[in-house]
């Protein structure tokens, strides 16, 4: 096999330390979750489980406001197709549940927004640290009268319970970094100036230790705390049918006309998604 | 179906705001959870769930102290067979179970003392959100050695775990809204002049959005996080088995003689429970 | 059946308050779960448990900086084999299930160190609370390539959610009291010189309500949030296999080296492990 040089990503760049890389998320102009980052991610994660010189993942955001702001809405169809490669059939969720049960660890370090099927990716990650006053979560798809499509129903409510997973999803609004340590969200939020070093020295750490281990404790906890594949797939099929819906059209066109899916518009997404529903 | 005005339950005074309805419970002198309010509650569901113009329910106390006291233990059979009418057996737990089900998106806004079956009734609310200071939550029905008879081992073991579960029943003690929220019993606590207008706030703006996605929402965390139908039944079978024992009818008495089941008497359960097994 | 008299245990230092009993765990120098203090568990177990008048049971240490260190691992053969007296099997892991579904109630009070199958017995405990400053936790087993071998990993994938506990177990690291109860691994966190006497007024308490209430609460919570024999019995397992791997055979020796399983080494054993890895 052929390996690529570490630069070959087109939204991705990565850096290797040892048998940790760090992979900085880099889709301007605002790291939006296409078809571009979707096959990128696929082709990452392909390169990366077939040399067992790597064991540890960090994902980070090149972009200081954003760390994923969610899926490209316009392109839903095209960034599905681009899972298909990796898990056989089309599906974010099922993309983002290979890497919970890959033999590599994931270990997300968040600043700026990550909401959507960004919050959906992170969940994904085997840990997740946040950058306090920076770091903001949220799943604001039934803001649009839609199920998030990737595993996060699946996701919160074994993590976080049912009344806050409930809170998140209905509110579709935003949560800070302590709120959502405080959640179980995330593992641990950090003060931002903290969190780099942190999270290289915990991933160079977990490197050193052996493998084998790290394998058999993955499978046995996901095996009680990962949701099954008939499940992912199912929260995408609702998705799906969600997104067809005039509602979620009429919606959407209302939303993109205030700034949705620009940098700006989603810099305070919280209040543009209440004047929305007001119209 | 004719819609009853919005004034007619003895123990429920009812306000409407758009499609969010406020029900403030009101039956002195200590809202106790006997037939009157069990007969409101499913009067109110029902009348509620025919309406789709109503989405979001918002359950809050007329009296400071008490949010819901506990059920009246002088009346057992009476409140059970209230239940009926909406669940078809004599079950609280099925009668909360099905607002956790429902369409409808509910929120308690907790002040005062929320116990027994108080607090089982705010488990099974889809979001609870209680005031620092006032909110007292307890699960005391261990102290006459029967099991909480409405959803609280299901919830609480589901929501903050085996150990914290444990305790919380096991020790019958009160538990303040700040350690609540550490708990994960209960979303988030707030200061108390605040609570009323986040909560406001909230309910208004999960009613703006499409009724739809939160019902799917709903839907598929409930089947990850909410007990099946016979686990409730279970429960309500083990704590009537449990209330027709001698031991358990003979500290109820001694518990009656101290003051419990009295608004005054209640302000400190925890030391009244303590006394009453030094007997 | 005759009863032996409270001091008959070679490591544990038993003292009875009415139907609350404190065992203080006594094997220096530092608290090695070896076959001695597994012998003396299943003793004292069958004995307390064979006596209606013993309801709870409060877990304590005579060591201010070590509850249990972790198994002895020169001798695991040995201690496996002194539990199937209890259990009919040799198994850490289904000796401590014991404890979690037997009738007696069971409180671990932690200061000082609790690691690997120390942690693994308070998780067994029906509750755990720490004294700040003071109690450490570690589920340090994966930095030798092997999986926790008496249910860490069951119970901490129920208990603080996926990400989080496979943070605990993949780092390998040192978690303080105050942490640990953040990630929902212990109860609460008090105090030092307030812990004793908080968990006796708790003990005492629960001891006074009826036995009855508390068998029936501990199985209906157990059928949701305890994990099957079967996990305990694969994990065990899966232990075992691990430490025959010529890779924990090298590790552990390195780490001997460097003063695994001694008093002094073990103080700051998360820089003992990550020193070891960069042999």
């Amino acid at each position: 096999m052929t390996t690529p040089t570490l630069h070959s990503f087109e939204t991705l760049r990565v850096r290797r330390e040892g048998s940790v890389l760090f992979a900085d998320i880099a889709a301007p102009p605002m790291n939006l979750l296409g078809p571009e980052l979707v096959r990128d991610l696929v082709s990452f994660l392909q390169w990366v489980e077939a040399d067992e010189a790597f064991r540890v993942v960090v994902f980070r955001s090149a972009d200081p406001d954003y760390f994923i702001s969610h899926v490209d809405v316009t392109r839903i169809g095209e960034y599905r197709e681009a899972t298909v490669k990796l898990t056989g059939e089309p599906s974010l969720g099922l993309l983002f549940r290979h890497l919970s049960v890959s033999r590599l660890v994931s270990i997300a370090q968040i600043a700026g927004r990550v909401r959507g099927a960004g919050s959906e990716f992170v969940l994904a990650c085997d840990m997740r640290f946040a950058a306090r006053g920076s770091a903001i979560f949220g799943q604001f798809e039934p803001a649009f009268g839609v199920i998030p499509g990737a595993g996060a129903a699946q996701h919160l409510a074994r993590l976080i319970g049912r009344a806050r997973a409930l809170e998140v999803m209905l509110s579709a609004d935003d949560y800070d970094a302590d709120l959502a340590e405080r959640y179980g969200w995330i593992n641990r939020t950090l003060p931002a100036d903290a969190l780099g070093s942190f999270v290289e020295s915990l991933a160079h750490r977990i490197a050193r230790f052996p493998a084998a281990g790290h394998v058999t404790v993955k499978d046995r906890v996901n095996a009680v705390a990962l949701a099954p594949v008939e499940d992912f797939r199912r929260d995408s099929d609702l998705f799906l049918e969600g997104v067809r819906r005039p509602e979620f059209q009429r919606r959407m066109q209302a939303a993109m006309k205030r700034g949705f899916q620009t940098r700006d518009g989603e810099l305070a997404l919280s209040r543009l998604l209440d004047d929305l529903s007001d119209r």
